[in-house]
């Protein structure tokens, strides 16, 4: 069947080795895939078009994938399935400092595309943790979030256009170069955060923002207590200084960190908050949130006026994951939460972490109740033991219980399916199943993910 | 058949004198509505339900509608349809400084969710033109958009989560209370602007945004020529002034305005460029305006330097409909192009008006490309004649020629289907029509509108 396939595309696209296969089939979580039958490295649209038909007339299922840095499994091979590889589309086809918008495709890496975009004096704002690695094509099938969307928006906000190969191999145009736009449905916005699962996006139309002019200003803040420092956040969000980062670690986290390259922790320090402007006032929007920081409780406020020590401050956010890796496997979870509820679900991740004796370290996109608590166990273990999946049950569910979302940015793969239906519902999960049916009748298109 | 729904309601809700129903079956447009069956005045979601279940069981069309200022005819009654007024649900059930969102029922004024926000140092930012009088369930319906929207967005970057009563009395609940979530299709974004095509919204978890602390400081420069405007807001743009209104008027409305209102036009003036800043740093943002309209050739350019001067030169732009009205009837039109283009669709503009001798006005949102070339005819008569028609096609397809959009915010409705098939192209029409399927598959919802 595969050989049809071979045939139909130019030499070198398709690989069948079973172990170059494997590599191809994960993601960064634990999950393990089911066996797929080979990997398509398409390099154009042609060649997303004649896997998609091929894939239709076999009834194959196909997953997509970008760079594999996912956190939930929607890249996850399935058995029988052929992997689509976009990684090897990575033409910037246009970029118009007039107009703010590039023409990308989708393997470019993201952080690529800003260092392009800031040539011009612009840059693109979406910034996932993974952005040296990730691609943009991949950040528009999970609607990536990061650490600038406190101010700029998620990638969605980001999507102007996209080309998208059907199920079948026909083509979809959707959205427009423009800012603004009305016609029909916004099939750009559904396609955004899809997961792969109603077509293959092989070019986007991304808006551009303005590069800051001034060179961004940087606080780090200590505090005795996570509810001080939560409390911080919201006199800084009120005050009007519309940080571009405002980041908060846990004790846990600072610890991690410390013990790895020792930052100075001292002993009472038990959060961290950082926070950034790239304002054209950002020098006095950071001494605001330096005195909004003192006002509630920190011991002490570290103030950037250098770009090398701005590296500084950011670097300590940086290496929170890998510091966490080294003391175990780590499994990432993604809860958002409204601002006001941020300190009530710190309570319950600490909470949950004492009932079931689980290492939880949390950092979170603070600015916007997005909280990432980390669950570590033991290296080598397959897959997390039973008191990491009940303490996670109950940071789930208590996301849900303050008004919140399963997963802020990271999205649903196949790590989340299990707890859907308790956010979603029966009237929007049949709708949704209903959309899937008109974008792919046959059900091949990354099958068992996202809905 | 009408009569059940009269008895399933509570006393009064529903209109049926032909007169009365009359007045409830257009907006803003001429066009001429059918025949409706009857008004329904909900006041509930509970209103709601029974309405969309006795018409799924009559097979009863739909229209659904808020204030009637829409410009497209997506709520001119059709022949034998009952027409739904959400205008009586006018509750803000929720307004929540510290997660800086609101939660409301469709028919409340947009303007007074916007006050009611700045009572708590907060804004709700879309202000389509309209704003004083439009609903914020007819600016969901159509993804309104408003001057202050080159800065915040339009409606759907403020929109989080819906209430919708599906076509046969289902309760579909969409997106979420937190500013950032992933779990599932973004359905909140597919219903803002589809029309009441897919169903009726019932309430809105909207997202606020702090208002801006200083007064804005606004500047009005005037040009010998439209081209030069165009060239000073790329400048504008591209020195990073992020101006939260720029707002272009030719000369034929500057004319308009004058003639009313005696604003002192010179002959020389032959457009006017409107910017203003709401940012702490507003009035170096001002200067630096000035300094680029002066670079590209501004004659004259105001700075307000109190609340009174900015609200005068922000009354021209607000005159501009009102003048124009005076002069005949309007056929008001919406392309949007991407902003390089906009001396180019303007030249178009005036190439279609000496052509057909059609008299046009236009105003842009200049920062976004979106322009209303207003199609000026003849008082009293009952719909344009074919040489504004004319004009109007040209106008349209040169948009479509630069890379433009038949509509940046007021929408499809009934009068751009006729050009939808140009932009939207078969493969769009065909997964649009599968969607519209999968929310409404008797084809009751507003059926001709949209898509």
């Amino acid at each position: 069947m595969i050989e049809a396939l071979v045939k139909s595309l130019p030499e070198g696209r398709v690989l069948t080795d079973p172990d170059v296969v494997d590599s191809y089939a994960r993601d960064r979580t634990f999950l393990e895939p089911g066996k797929a039958l080979g990997v398509v490295l398409a390099t154009s649209r042609d060649d997303v078009v004649t896997t998609m038909r091929w894939a239709t007339e076999h009834r194959v299922p196909v997953v997509p994938r970008g760079a594999g840095t996912g956190l939930a499994g929607a890249a996850t091979a399935s058995e029988g399935s052929i992997v689509l590889s976009l990684a090897r589309m990575t033409a910037i086809r246009e970029l118009s400092p007039a107009d703010e918008i590039a023409v990308v495709e989708p393997g470019v890496i993201t952080a690529d595309l800003d260092r392009a975009a800031r040539e011009h004096g612009l840059m693109y704002a979406p910034d996932p943790s993974s952005y040296e690695i990730s691609t943009i094509g991949g950040n528009l099938a999970t609607n990536a979030g990061g650490l600038r969307c406190v101010k700029y928006g998620v990638t969605r906000d980001s999507a102007l256009g996209l080309e998208v190969v059907l199920a079948d191999g026909r083509i979809l145009n959707t959205g427009r170069r423009t800012v603004k736009g009305v016609t029909g449905y916004d099939l750009t916005g559904l396609f955004v955060g899809s997961e792969g699962t109603l077509g293959i996006i092989t070019s986007a139309t991304v808006r551009l923002r303005r590069a800051p002019i001034a060179p961004p200003a940087t606080i780090a803040a200590e505090f005795g207590s996570l509810r001080d420092a939560a409390a911080a956040v919201s006199a800084i969000i009120a005050a009007g200084c519309q940080p571009s980062l405002m980041e908060l670690l846990d004790r846990a986290t600072l610890k991690a960190i410390d013990d790895w390259r020792n930052i100075g922790l001292e002993d009472s320090t038990n959060a961290m908050l950082i926070g950034q402007s790239d304002a054209s006032d950002g020098q006095a929007m950071a001494a605001l949130m330096r005195e909004l920081c003192e006002a509630n409780g920190a011991s002490f406020v570290a103030v950037s006026s250098t770009p090398e020590e701005t590296e500084d401050l950011i670097g300590i956010r940086r290496m929170a994951y890998e510091a966490k890796e080294r003391l175990g496997a780590c499994l990432v979870e993604d809860v958002c939460v409204p601002r006001s509820a941020l300190p009530d679900m710190i309570s319950a991740v600490e909470a949950a972490a004492a009932r079931h004796e689980v290492m939880i370290c949390t950092v979170a996109h603070a600015g916007d109740g997005n909280l990432h608590p980390v669950f570590i166990f033991e290296h080598g273990t397959p897959e997390p033991p039973a008191r990491v999946w009940a303490a996670a049950d109950e940071v789930f569910k208590a996301a849900l219980e303050l008004g919140g979302t399963l997963t802020g940015e990271h999205g649903v793969g196949l790590l989340k399916r299990r707890w859907l239906g308790l956010e979603s519902g029966p009237v929007v999960t049949e709708v949704q199943q209903g959309i899937k049916r008109v974008f792919d009748p046959l059900g091949i298109l990354n099958p068992g993910k996202a809905i």
